[in-house]
């Protein structure tokens, strides 16, 4: 969510190094100003500090070779996935490596008794699911973009179904990961919980490649449902909306998404993809279960609804019709750029309490008119997240100016309401002051265990925390 | 799950930082031998190392002057909730402070609407349901004892409701901790999710008092369920009872409770506690939800019992016979320790993929007959974690020897089979030598974070890792 090229001095010993990575990974290694580029261009607006090279490796033994040619170079490692990430993650200011895991794509182990999988950081939640079609057991996690699971456990991602099944953090039950010295380490086992010493898992969950490589995920699965039902309300106040989703939480309904569109994104919505939902506030919902389980859900939220203002309540189990609901939301974001042809998008990411929701959203709209912004917002109201997909142009730095500003209140009325600055996006380059405003007391800590296991700062350096003195 | 009472010579500055720290608390430190006794024994066999002094802290900032006073003079500090750890974790092997955060007992914050509470880390689960009794919600993590909510989240404590709720790894939320240097942090706000840095929260659930002392806990709540049913079900064979755990969770029944009781502990049970069981491995049972939902629920676990040669199911919403059936549940070690007067019980903790859970426990219950040991078994089987409790003659160490040799292999055979030497009890002292043969390959990780955030090595010295050279 930044755009910077950093002015820098070229990498001392960067010519042995790559020398030596040639004769490791031959035609896999690249430093061609094209594939650099594509290697540091996440999506939305991000940084665009392109590295010196780019090696796709194979293998877990290749990138301990390459880690310990880096480190013996003192050589910056950035892991690259799919380029998905939105706060310059995969940007390299201090140059060096871009490691691209995605030919590490192998699904190495499905034990569906057990409901978990193993597979290499390559393989992306839609390959995934794919490749697990048939065994009755599917993946959650759904960040929108097809993802790939190393750097979703690396940014600590969730999206539209963590309010029933979580997070990331929740999800992964084990990783194995290259350490900055070169050394292999495996996280856990395949057990469903531990006590034995320290959560590494966690440790290494959303440490954006800061502390080593990913290599392989163990994963959580589910089962199927049997049946699942969408659902989709509309709201004469965002309080009515939110007070829904608190009471239908309260309640113990097991609902598996329920999703905020604001009606400036629905207005966007019905312009552009043909729909006619109301132009209000409005719930998107999901229900997964039995036959009679959906149903007693989609109808005790409807009483809830009901209770607080909700109107055209209506609800479905036909694939076709929850498919076009749910693309309709996934859409968002693309439909808000055709609206706004030659502008970009800066999504915005804080989660509060969910009691908070409703206050922040309200003068956040509020501050947006006052300045002049237009930010449809698109929301994981379960959890207290939503996106304020402000629209931007990008090549006038005073627009920009003004946007960062207005990102830089919302996250001051989050952080006041007791949230954070980022609920599945990550840091990266991009949100490092906001850390330090939200972390400001444990910031050290956290730095002290980065110095701890990457002593030689090689790990994507430059992300997360600010660099000395500044 | 030790007893080991280590020659030491005594800390050469103990008796000034006593006198500073009596200045500080005035009665509320003690060296009394009787209590320094009782802040050291843990349930079942645990280790007996008395600290030097135990005080009693009352607030944060009497916390933050204790660590300084410690760090200044080199005192290991030993954090003490109820004493109900079984692994050694509040012995004091190199002597110190024994720090009872017990009056530390008061509910901070009941946010209803955002399900989640903000408590002192002396609050015992027991204490903290019934301070929220009206609220309609409830904290489900229960690991059996009446356990403190700082020493649950400090040892990554579970229990039986775990399948359905998570573990403390899931519902802590954030804490507040004082540091090895007297730094006070918050690991996190209230917010559901987040992905701004690492995760501290998840570094310091688990971390055994070896990183720092909690000081606050905020934690998930859920709505209590409209409805509650418990079921009962005898199986003739173990896998038969496996298979059915594996069927419930594949097909999404979110059962809240299934524990595995083998013959052995049934039998037990009828007879302490006037039962009339079929003497056969039996699941107990909890669902949670609407009438209709655990109705549902009840009738697919029924058919999948059946499908897995389960006979004699039967299922009650009525509260009493709820109670009693968990009652027995819980009062199974009692019982057991009732059955042989005078003998004391030994429990094991191993964790393994569900897959794995029928063969790890046939061959263990095979091992213990072959050893001549009584061991009934208790299991959080929806987890694949079960407990041996294995009675031991405390007075007799080649008896002594002879369980610890079967524990061993019980766990050797637990990682064999892709699982962890402990699912619940956590590392202390007792399962250090376990910690290397499931982690040697991370073990070097985890003390360069501990090294990192307690460099003079004071807080709970000695417990999950070998002391230097060992």
């Amino acid at each position: 969510m930044v755009k910077a090229v950093t002015a820098r001095a070229p990498l001392p010993r960067l010519s042995d190094a790559i020398a030596q990575l040639r004769n490791l990974l031959g035609d896999r290694i690249s430093t061609s100003t094209a594939v650099c580029a594509q290697h540091s261009t996440g999506v939305f607006l991000s940084a665009n500090d392109p590295p010196d090279a780019v090696a796709f490796a194979q293998s877990t033994a290749e990138v301990v070779e390459i880690v310990k040619i880096c480190a013996a170079h003192a050589i910056p490692i950035i892991p690259f996935g799919t380029g998905t990430s939105v706060e310059g993650h995969i940007a390299a200011p201090m140059g060096g490596l871009s490691l691209d895991v995605s030919r590490m794509d192998r699904v190495l182990q499905v034990n569906t008794e057990d409901l978990d999988v193993v597979v290499e950081p390559g393989v992306t939640r839609k390959a995934l699911n794919s490749h697990i079609r048939d065994t009755g057991l599917f993946f959650p996690i759904d960040p929108g973009a097809d993802a790939s699971l190393g750097g979703m456990a690396a940014t600590r991602a969730s999206g539209t179904n963590a309010v029933r099944y979580g997070t990331m953090r929740e999800n992964v039950l084990a990783l194995q990961v290259v350490t900055a010295d070169g050394g292999v380490i495996r996280t856990g086992g395949r057990a469903r919980k531990s006590s034995a010493g320290y959560d590494l898992t966690r440790v290494f969950v959303g440490s954006e490649g800061t502390l080593g490589i990913i290599t392989e995920v163990t994963l959580r699965l589910y089962g199927i449902p049997e049946k699942t039902a969408a659902a989709v309300c509309s709201f004469k106040t965002i309080e009515g909306a939110v007070d829904t989703v608190i009471s239908t939480i309260q309640a113990g309904v097991p609902i598996a998404r329920i999703e905020l569109l604001d009606d400036c994104q629905i207005d966007i919505l019905n312009k552009q993809a043909k729909f006619d939902f109301p132009v209000l506030d409005t719930l998107f919902m999901e229900f997964h279960g039995t036959a009679a389980g959906v149903q007693e859900q989609a109808e005790m939220v409807q009483a809830l609804a009901s209770d607080n203002g909700g109107g055209n309540f209506t609800w479905t189990t036909q694939a076709e019709e929850r498919t076009k609901l749910w693309q309709a939301r996934h859409d968002a974001t693309w439909v808000d750029k055709q609206a706004y042809p030659g502008w970009d998008v800066f999504a915005t990411d804080v989660c509060v309490p969910i009691s908070r929701l409703a206050g922040v959203v309200t003068s956040s709209k509020r501050d947006a008119a006052d300045s002049g912004l237009i930010a449809p917002i698109v929301g994981h109201v379960g959890d207290g997240n939503f996106h304020m997909l402000v629209m931007v142009k990008p090549d006038d730095p005073a627009y920009l100016a003004r946007v960062h500003a207005f990102n830089d209140r919302l996250i001051g009325r989050a952080l006041a309401a007791g949230g954070t600055c980022t609920g599945e996006h990550g840091i990266g380059l991009g949100k490092i002051k906001h850390l330090y405003a939200e972390h400001g007391d444990s910031v050290h800590v956290m730095q002290a265990i980065k110095r701890a296991l990457d002593p030689q700062n090689i790990m994507n350096p430059g992300k997360i925390f600010a660099p000395a003195g500044k």
